[in-house]
């Protein structure tokens, strides 16, 4: 059966997405590959075996177009509102932290930030469904 | 820390959607949620806990425009021709299978297949880096 192992993304500078994706989600590079053109890199961290596979195109100069189908990438965090301040104080500007409801019981405790190029990241309480 | 629970794409037509996901990667619709305008369908099965998000505005009509900056979802599987051979028979329309060498060496076989808004899927062999 198949198994999701990854999510890709094109970036513009692997410096600033890297040091982003640690600060932000405390995701490491656990393998970096340099092809002609092109390099792969990869991110993870100990929570799960799911990556995030960054692609950076050396000829790319103008900012990537992210249309409006793809959405977001979700983590879930032991506290949302200690990982809010957190974000905040780092300098990453995280959106307000929002509340959703689904037939007036909690839905989903969350905010998002944006890495450089503009990706959408999620950040959602832990618990319910959200595991 | 920070765990990836999903990733969320936007479609149109739902009863395809969830048919695709469930004849190519095997995935089940895990929860319904209706919310005023739109629904969200999370997607999953037993390979990992990882899941993909659907969201189905309700008043969209036309294409969702996929930009050039989000590249895919990718899996593994256990036999990637097995599987390629078995999407074309289902009438899926994968994309040819390619071998992707690093120095000289096999570093990815894989095929790409895409859902209906046009979402790439990767399908890569399972071993080495891609478990």
């Amino acid at each position: 059966m198949a198994r999701m192992i990854h999510s890709m993304i094109r970036v513009r500078d692997e410096t600033a997405s890297v040091a982003f994706y640690a600060k932000a989600l405390g995701l490491r590079v656990a393998n970096r590959y340099p092809f002609d053109g092109f390099t792969l890199i990869y991110l993870r961290n100990d929570e799960q075996t799911f990556e995030l596979e960054l692609t950076v195109n050396a000829d790319r100069t103008e900012p990537y177009q992210l249309g409006d189908g793809y959405g977001h990438l979700a983590v879930s965090v032991e506290d949302v509102e200690a990982e809010h301040a957190r974000m905040v104080s780092e300098g990453l500007s995280p959106q307000p932290l929002k509340t959703m409801p689904l037939e007036g019981v909690e839905f989903a405790r969350f905010f998002f930030v944006a890495d450089g190029d503009g990706y959408k990241i999620e950040v959602l309480q832990r618990g319910g469904r959200f595991e």
